[in-house]
């Protein structure tokens, strides 16, 4: 532990990892800061602590900042002019698609319902949708997106892929966004991985609930602002939802969508799994190392919003 | 519908879909049957009606019986000395694979504590399990576990395969069902997908289950009685498991394994989801074609049990 750090880092394993010549220490926002911040050049924020960006006021030496969210909307705001911003984009890809395998594949086979009925101990069958032979509407095709493309396709399912702009690969037409309108009615299931911008903020509204199918499913694993909650909520009975994210978070106690009929809600756990730690530990050593080398460091935050 | 039908099927599309010239009558077991039952040769049994076996007895033309399920153990104590029987194997893979994925990601990602917490309505968050990085135990290596080893593929686990003997193919060694002690210790998932013979009963009992590590999800989409439910119920809260079959069926009110945390049961739907109309329609049709042709029916039934 150095008493003039130069790196700041979140456990004491990215520390043990950090290149010879390095001084680093450990802030974790469960403790109070190490002393003597004043030559701290990059700072890699606690994971899924909201409170400790408050420290970017205290790091006058500050040049880079690395988060382990993908999202970084909420640092801009607190981002000293002149620091670079580094994201953990491709660290939840893996947890958020498998999270979104998880509801896709829960509300189809009515496990809810099955969970649910648990309590009452009885042994009531009933046939249930499925995902083969389904039509999937993958709406953002970034890592998320991809990963998730991936784990879809040995499912026998009809994967229809959609992206900020239309363009084409190996595998065929990516849709534009502005194609969406057209997409919708032939869905089985919509599954969103956006991020939250301006242009995908309300993205999923009352227009675009109505143009889908009777008992199509929506699944939101990006940014909860992408639906209109209560557009989604005047929809309940006849549209489906599974959401790992919400408009607002934490969703309020009480809510009613939290028991609308055909609602599966978990609280925006998809990058919170176990694969996730060992991915976070090699991308903060990977960056420390880039760092005492003189390099350019991953994930440059390009705005766009 | 003819007078003396040759042929018995479950439903009127597979009647209509029936070759020109073989008389067909339906016999769903919800209406009673058809009369002049005395020319029937064939008969295709009602899917998931225990009771429609009973009508053997009056069909004393019978040569053959076709059924759209697997698992045959219920037929053979009322099927007539000579009658050959043929089961509906692969009819159910794809549906089934896919409940046991949704089994496997429901129980790592906690979706059955978020979906029980619902009502409480409460938005608090824990970091879950993941799959990816897991070891998987797949154990049957038929129709079911090689549709569910192909789902497996791209969530970034291990997967080993375990059959009733060793032998290996291009993706590397499939380990023999005696192997099973050496592997049960370093697994985080076990998979039980085999039929019910006098070699898998009780194949997983208190001597098995006490080889699991702590934590370690036991699945089972075969049969109920591969697993000694007794002695799954003395590990509760160490194992953990996610069953779609249970020994005895139905699973009786009140046993404690309802309520036993860490386990998520469903009532044997792992074949009951949309995906199976479109197959067994087709293979019905086709076994009516090739009766009707003379040629041999599809899946005769090797006797091993």
């Amino acid at each position: 532990m150095s008493a003039h750090p130069v790196a700041l880092v979140p456990s004491e394993d990215d520390a043990a990892a950090a290149p010879p010549g390095l001084a680093v220490a450990v802030y974790d926002a469960d403790h109070a800061p190490p002393e003597h911040l004043d030559a701290v050049e990059l700072y890699v924020v606690p994971y899924n602590r909201a409170d400790a960006v408050d420290l970017l006021a205290d790091l006058p030496a500050l040049r880079a900042v690395v988060l382990l969210t993908a999202g970084y909307e909420h640092v801009l705001p607190h981002l000293p002019p002149g620091v670079a911003l580094h994201n953990g984009a491709g660290l939840h890809d893996a947890s958020t698609a498998e999270l979104a395998m998880t509801l896709i594949l829960a509300a189809q086979r009515d496990l809810d319902e099955w969970i649910l009925g648990r309590a009452a101990a009885h042994w009531d069958r009933h046939l249930t949708r499925s995902l083969a032979g389904s039509r999937v509407l993958l709406v953002g095709y970034g890592g998320i997106g991809r990963a998730l493309e991936a784990r879809l396709a040995p499912f026998e399912v009809d994967v229809v892929r959609v992206a900020s702009r239309a363009w084409s690969d190996a595998r065929g037409a990516i849709h534009g966004i502005d194609e969406l309108p057209d997409l919708l009615p032939g869905a089985d299931v919509v599954v969103l991985a956006v991020p939250d911008t301006a242009r995908t903020r309300g993205l999923i509204g009352a227009t675009e609930l109505a143009l889908l199918a009777d008992g199509a499913l929506l699944v939101n694993v990006g940014r909860g602002t992408a639906v209109d909650t209560e557009a989604l909520l005047a929809e309940k009975g006849r549209v489906r939802a599974a959401l790992d994210v919400v408009d607002p978070e934490p969703f309020p106690p009480g809510h009613p969508l939290w028991t609308a009929p055909g609602m599966i809600l978990t609280p925006h756990i998809g990058g919170g799994s176990a694969t996730f730690e060992p991915r976070a530990r090699a991308y903060v050593a990977e960056q420390l190392r880039r760092f005492a080398a003189g390099e350019p460091l991953l994930n440059p935050v390009e705005e766009d919003r």
